[in-house]
């Protein structure tokens, strides 16, 4: 199955302790759909200023990727600034300038909207309302929320979560959108609320995915660089949907996979700024990464 | 086999976001040892004051631990005050009223002499390096330290951390330690200045342990009520030098699920204020909860 997806696109500058790059490709759709387009076929809806680096989209067309869902709007790209410590779990935001991203009312495609799985990145719950009022018979939606959203449009997210299968979220995220400090507490009220699945993001500490009877906890893979986190939440979303869009098996057994997918994706991400490491990127990487997550992780039972 | 440890009893005083509770048991050599208790014999070393309530050597004698190492010396009993936030990850030191535990010089028994493992309990580093010039032959000896002596004794620790064969220490610590930022490499250097395995602590986070071939990551438990974070980091290293104790068993595959039944000793203790969880803890409950570490973090490989 393909996915669509609706997100940003943008030029970023990053600051980190190990550097800095000016005017780079960004944003949540690119990361997203960079990722995963590894696993299958993407169509991408975003908006890109007259600015925007003719060869940024031939990159994203050399991965297979639809931009049909690509409007070039009059005015300049979306831009941000941002800033790590050497603690790189957290961004300090130096700059937004919204641009085009900032009257930007999402037109599904008409050869886009048979789409069976969807991503909502992070943008206006009401635009991500008007994507799923034109996609026909969804059969995975997944959704990307932030702060600002929480905060400032309540109303019209809890509206979107209803009609979203999968939350991804990070851990300060939940606990603001749930109103509860246990993380535990706090998925059990989201998918109360319509989710099927919340999938909390925790940087450099792995990742939890909870559902109604059963939860799963994946570490992070420890890395010896991290040069900049920009986009590992995004890439561990096209590595999560990717991976169950291409094989369509929606079992715990596939999700929990999924969710390891997601997790080496994003740990390739991070390994370089923008989207450095996956331009070099060889599927078969994904897979041995994929196993030493295995060994990572496995211990023997009490019982063999 | 079983266990020699050195440490502190303590009387605590731990407020949290859930309640208060003044004067209780606490210190890293009773919650290491209870946590032992459950696994294999444990011969504590410790000093205790005057004002030391006989109720809780009766408690320690009930999980049948030899307190023959264990002065009644005059003066007060160590005491310690903390307050904890939300964020449960860090404690927030009141007041520390060291008493007889300022002048502790540890004298091991001599029906002690020949014990086998050895936890060397957040204490000076040149006391524990004495601790160890009074054990015959132990075959395996684990240790623990904190910022203030990583700081004040840097010397001192790294002699002892040549005669040491597992490093339980938290994150920042590592750090600390290593001078080093990223995690990977400061395990790295950690390792080759003598121990051969290093366990990192994250509270909430889990763990990760670091071997020269090897690494292992554990999640945390996650759990709806978590009240007081006291003594996590001991009961961990309980659980863990417990269960290794018991099956004197050092391979990889033994390694690892010790770092879950730590991960199980410590899940239990934060359920409640000082050692009242483990209290009521039955046997049972740990392999229940072992088990539910399995299901919490397994995924299906690629080939199977």
């Amino acid at each position: 199955m393909s996915i669509l997806v609706v997100g940003s696109v943008a030029l970023d500058s990053v600051k980190t302790p190990f550097g800095k790059v000016d005017s780079v490709l960004g944003g949540s759709g690119t990361y997203f759909s960079t990722a995963a387009s590894f696993f299958t076929d993407v169509r991408l809806v975003a908006v890109v200023g007259e600015d925007f680096p003719a060869e940024h989209l031939d990159f994203l067309r050399s991965r297979n990727i639809d931009l049909s869902g690509v409007v070039a709007a009059p005015g300049k790209t979306f831009r941000w600034e941002g800033e790590y410590g050497y603690d790189l779990n957290e961004a300090h935001t130096l700059d937004t300038q919204l641009n085009v991203f900032g009257s930007f009312q999402p037109d599904i495609p008409d050869n886009y909207r048979d789409a069976k799985v969807v991503f909502l990145a992070n943008i206006d719950p009401e635009l991500q309302l008007q994507v799923l009022e034109q996609v026909a018979h969804p059969e995975l939606v997944a959704c990307d929320t932030m702060n600002f959203w929480i905060s400032g449009k309540r109303d019209a997210l809890l509206k979107t979560l209803k009609r979203v299968d999968t939350l991804l979220i990070n851990e300060a995220e939940a606990r603001q959108l749930a109103e509860e400090a246990n993380l535990v507490k706090a998925a059990q009220k989201i998918i109360s609320w319509g989710p099927k699945r919340l999938v909390v993001k925790r940087g450099e500490y792995g990742s939890l995915l909870f559902s109604e009877h059963s939860t799963f906890a994946a570490p992070a893979y420890p890395l010896e660089s991290v040069f900049d986190p920009t986009g590992a939440g995004d890439t561990f979303a096209g590595g999560f949907l990717g991976f169950l869009a291409a094989t369509g098996n929606l079992s715990e057994r596939s999700i929990r996979q999924a969710i390891i997918f997601g997790s080496v994706m994003a740990s390739f991400t991070v390994e370089n700024f923008s989207l450095e490491r996956l331009r070099q990127l060889e599927y078969i990487e994904i897979e041995e990464r994929f196993r030493r997550f295995k060994l990572l992780t496995e211990f023997a039972g009490l019982d063999n």
